[in-house]
This record gives structure tokens, C-alpha cells and sequence, in this order.
């Protein structure tokens, strides 16, 4: 268990230590701290490591110029220049937001970026300004659509925030996958097999084997399969692409570059687009309605949802409120870091001269 | 089977004899028949009867004064004045195009409308004028939230085209369900069982019992259980019910209104906004990247996918691929119809003197 605020000084140090500016280095550290508080643990300081390999591989530009390269009134895009996703999504909400203050909403498309951390983070800093917030990115293949046997998508993730009255907003933020790859991850360390429906295997039939997308298998879209509605899964993964990648000119499908394991680290020899693209976006709550009039609506529908009869010691969640509380009780308590995150820590740590 | 030519002819006359104006007969009749033709036949002529029955009751204006009673340069709420659904969503859909004109991007909600039909027909319209469409809607309760015994959501369907080149376009359309309810229907008629994971029964344990709906069950949403990612599939739901309600005004949750059957045609004695609500948005491609760098990045999406390895005898689809090989084949030979629906459409020839 560590102290959210030493976690912080600690990851905002390593930032500053590959160059960096420290606005940037603040940011940065601020999108991973908040995964680590909010249980999202496999986008939090897990990666940190990560983001420096990205770094060593010539991949990751410390100081970029972030860009507008086209935009009409409510719509842009943006060349992250190479920078840190997790610095370059915060960017392109800035000027969704801006665009929505004068024209409504603003929606904008990031190509030449990298892995962005958690989409919930991004759509939120839309809630402070009354307004509601997209984020979705695509990422490297590892989803099948439905009837493949070879990975297409990203588990491509959509993140939609919403404000509200007296009620905490309405923060949705999931994969279009049925797991997380993490999920697998933990299972992979633990040695467990994974519940049908998660995973298929090389020859495209379901499987227990939580080391199934290493080899050759891939994870399963939203739906599982065919019969529960899998290919609205891969739909939804294909929309999340399409506007991230192919409406920016990043890369998009099979050709996402993946973020640097320790066993993987280039990017294919052929490429589409540039880096990883992203998709913004910003809609002001009284370009519809007066403020307070939809703020009533939506703890209206908050509690009802939150008040409908569930099953026995289970009540129904609004989406956002298990990180919430999550977040509340390891801001009190401190942020549980793994082994593994520890030494990879602690070894960033010894080789840029920062205490852990 | 019954030739397209003539259902259409027919599906304009009931239009014509409930009172709507000539042009708003002929774009309702198109927006079912195009539900016939793409192989949605739960959408198509067999709710005509529905649309009526709406009418008896007091629920439909014939010919409604559409208006836009709020508006920024790129967001809009339309009050459908209680026309239908078919007609109005069409309407909004002219405004957001006509925004993303000029602005880049056009954001509309509807309030105060009635039952769209086919989603995919609305952002279809944006198509021709190289902009990516943008169609939900809320429905009458049958999805039970992730841990709910009650129904809160309707099947909440979302569509989205984005426009290629040489290929033809993407046209994402489908609920944020397991299924759509007409799939149990089917079941129903033929006193078929229904997979394991489409329905829970009224206790919220899974069932297949094909008349869980009725009997105080529900759907599940995308995802089926907890384990297999139901809260995104609910997640999804909340979204487009909150698009499509909260921000427009109209009713949310479990309050939308149902589209009147021989059962129920009433509306719940609360309600918390006008009629059924709908969210449309349209996207110019070119305010994002030149046109035809953006369909040239397109074709090779849609290339790239549909050439993905595959399991035996079975490509990999693109969203839209199945529905436009269908409305191809139905329009060389004729749209076949059910008994019961032949039977509905002939009672209403009977009872308006329109030739079936």
C-alpha cells in the first residue's frame, strides 16, 4: 500500500527524468494516479514502465508540438506529434471544450499519439464546464470480430460523462470487448482458466486457456458470440476505430502499433496512418436544455436507476460508481501496488536517480 | 411474397387515410419498406398497424409543426409535436446535416416523437452528402440493468454509416441487447426455447423461456451476465436513453412510452418528458480530412476486414454487408410477409378501403 501523494511525486519524477516539461509531467502522472485510484490498476502506474520503453525505442516524443492540422467550427484534428497519450488526449478535450463554449459541441480526432491511460480520465474533464464528455481510442489488435481467427481491433474503449444536479455524474467508461485484457492477465499470473466466452482460440472455438491470445487465439468482442450478439461488439469496436484512427489518418485495425511490453516493442513494418489515433469529444448541456432544468432530468433518472429493484444484496450501479467509492477509500488509505509493479517501479527508480 | 412496388403503394395509402400529408405518407412508407427490404422485418410493414393503433388512441399527430425549439450552431432539441417517428427523425436529421454544413458537425435531439423504425435508415441520410450518420432512440422498458429484477431500458439501438469509396458503406446498426425482442417473438409464435443468455426470468436468474418477458422477466443486455460484460451493454443503454431523453426532454427509463400493441396502448399515468426521444448526428468527413483521403483510408478499412483469416465457410461481414445483399435480392423478388402480418395489412385495407 502506497500514499497516493507519494505514488504522484514519485511518477511525475520519472516523467521529468525522459525529458518531459514538468506541466506535462504533472498531467501525465495525474491520468495514471487517477487509474490506480479508481481501480482501473492495469492503466494506473502499471504502465509506467511502459510509457518509459516507448521512450527508449525512439516511439514517445517527451516535449511534443501538439497541433491543430484542419478544423472546421465544431470539429478538428490533431497531431499529437508523438507525445504521451496520456498529455495529448487532455489537449484535444481542451479544444472540444473550447469548441463547444462558442459552436455547442466540439469533436476532435487525434492522429501520431500513444497509449492515452484510462478514457474515463479525458471525458470527465468535460463534467466541470456543464458539459457531457466522449473519449475512445483504438489500440493495438487483440480482439477477433465476429467469424475471425486473426486479431483486427483494440479492445477499443468508449468513455461518456455526464453531469448532474445533487446526484455524482454518470460516468461510463468500458471496453467494446466482453473482459479487459488485463482480466486475462491476472489469470495468466495465477495460473486460473477463464470463463467461456472470454477468449477463442487459434482455430476460432471457445476456450478456458487464459494464455489463449498469446497464442494465436484472441479476446472475444462484447457479446461473446455470434448467437449473443457478438457482432455488436465488433460493431461498436469498428465505430470506436474508424473515428479514432481512420477519421484522423492515425493508424486503425490490424496495424495500431502495440504499446512496449518488455517482449515487444517495434511496430509492424508496415503502417497506415500515424501512431495511435484517439477521438474527443464535447457537448455543452444547454446547447439542449437550460443547465438546471436537465441537471433535475438526470438525478431523476440517477435515482430511479439507482432505487430499481434488484437482486437480493446487489443493488444496481450507475455506471461510475464503484471507481467512485473505490476512489474515495484509497485516497484515505493509500493504492495497492502488485509485486511485479513494484520491482518495475523500484528498478525506474535506481536507473533515473528517484527515490521510491 | 409481395412485390416492393406494391407494398409501398399500399403502406402510402394507410399513411394517406390516417391523415398525414402526401410527402410525410411517402417518407414513413419508405422508412418501413426499407426496414422490409433490408431483412428487419420486426421494423418493416408489420408495425404499420401499430402506427395506427397509435393513432385511434390519441398518441400520433398525423400532421405535426416539427420546430426546433433550442438551438447553438452545432446542437439542436426538435419537439416532434407527437408525429411519427418516421417522419420526424428524418426531419432532425435535415437539421444536423444542415448544421454539419456549415459548422462541421450537427448534434440533434428529439423530444415529444413517437417509434423511428429502422435506426440504420436515419443515419443513412447523411451518406450522400459524405457525412458520417449518427441514429438512436429510446424505447418502452424490456432490458433489466446489470443485477435489476425490473425493466428500466428499452432495446436502445444505435446506428452509425460512414460513407467509403469504391466500397460500399459502413452501416452499423443494432440494439445494446443480447436480441432484439422481435427474435423472441419468433420464438414465441413457433413455442421455440430461447438460448441461455438472452432473458432472465422474474427473479433475475437465467431462463430460457421465451415468454420471460412477459411473465415479469427481461432482456439482458449486451454482454448477458456480470461476468460477461452486461454492465457495458447496460452502460450503452443508459447512453442513448440519455441522449435521446434526458438532453431532449422527453421521457427516460422506464417512463418511455410503448409503441401501442393489441394489448397496451396507453401511456403510464407519470411521465417525466414529452413522448419518445431520439438522438441523430451527422459528421462531415471533410471536416476532419480531405474527402477523398478519408475513402481511400476507408476501402482499406472495409478491404482489410472483409480479407480477415476466418473460420471455414464463413467471412468475416462488414456491418451493413448482410442487410444490402438482402435489400438487393427483395427488390429483384419481392418482400415476403407472415400470415399475421398479411392479415393486419388486409384488416386495414379492409377498414380504409385501400386495395392490398
Amino acid at each position: 500500500m502506497i500514499k497516493e501523494k507519494n505514488l504522484r511525486r514519485f511518477t511525475e519524477n520519472i516523467f521529468l527524468s525522459i525529458g518531459c516539461p514538468k506541466k506535462d509531467a504533472k498531467l501525465a502522472a495525474d491520468v495514471l494516479i487517477s487509474a490506480d485510484l479508481r481501480g482501473v490498476d492495469s492503466h494506473g502506474t502499471a504502465r509506467l514502465i511502459g510509457y518509459v520503453r516507448l521512450f527508449d525505442h525512439g516511439r514517445l516524443n517527451p516535449n511534443p508540438e501538439i497541433k491543430i492540422i484542419h478544423e472546421t467550427p465544431s470539429t478538428a484534428v490533431i497531431d499529437g506529434d508523438k507525445g504521451l497519450g496520456l498529455v495529448v488526449a487532455p489537449y484535444a478535450m481542451k479544444v472540444a471544450i473550447k469548441k463547444a463554449k462558442r459552436y455547442g459541441s466540439g469533436w476532435i480526432s487525434v492522429q501520431n499519439s500513444n497509449h492515452f491511460g484510462i478514457a474515463g480520465y479525458h471525458s470527465m474533464l468535460a463534467l466541470p464546464h456543464d458539459m457531457i464528455g466522449w473519449a475512445m481510442t483504438n489500440a493495438a489488435p487483440l480482439v477477433v470480430p465476429t467469424f475471425a481467427v486473426e486479431k483486427m481491433l483494440g479492445t477499443n474503449p468508449i468513455a461518456v460523462s455526464v453531469p448532474a444536479g445533487n446526484q455524482p455524474p454518470f460516468v461510463a467508461d468500458f471496453a467494446s470487448t466482453a473482459v479487459a485484457y488485463g482480466k486475462m492477465e491476472i489469470l495468466q499470473r495465477k495460473g486460473l482458466s477463464a470463463p467461456i466466452g472470454w477468449v477463442q482460440d487459434a482455430n476460432g472455438n471457445p476456450t478456458d486457456d487464459a494464455n489463449a491470445v498469446k497464442n494465436g487465439g484472441g479476446l472475444l468482442p462484447l457479446g461473446g458470440d455470434r448467437e449473443h450478439g457478438s457482432h455488436k461488439g465488433y460493431g461498436l469496436g469498428a465505430i470506436v476505430d474508424i473515428f479514432s484512427g481512420v477519421l484522423s489518418g492515425a493508424n486503425f485495425g490490424p496495424w495500431v502499433p502495440p504499446f512496449a511490453t518488455a517482449g515487444f516493442h517495434g511496430v509492424a513494418a508496415e503502417q497506415v496512418g500515424k501512431g495511435t489515433g484517439h477521438f474527443l469529444g464535447a457537448m455543452r448541456i444547454d446547447g439542449f436544455r437550460p443547465k438546471e432544468e436537465f441537471k433535475a432530468s438526470m438525478d431523476t433518472w440517477i435515482e430511479r436507476f439507482r432505487n430499481a429493484k434488484h437482486i437480493e444484496n446487489q443493488p444496481v450501479l450507475i455506471p461510475g460508481d464503484p471507481e467512485r467509492e473505490l476512489e474515495k477509500e484509497r485516497r484515505a488509505n493509500g493504492i495497492p501496488l502488485n509485486d511485479k509493479v513494484i520491482e518495475d517501479l523500484q528498478g525506474l527508480g535506481d536507473r533515473f536517480g528517484v527515490k521510491f
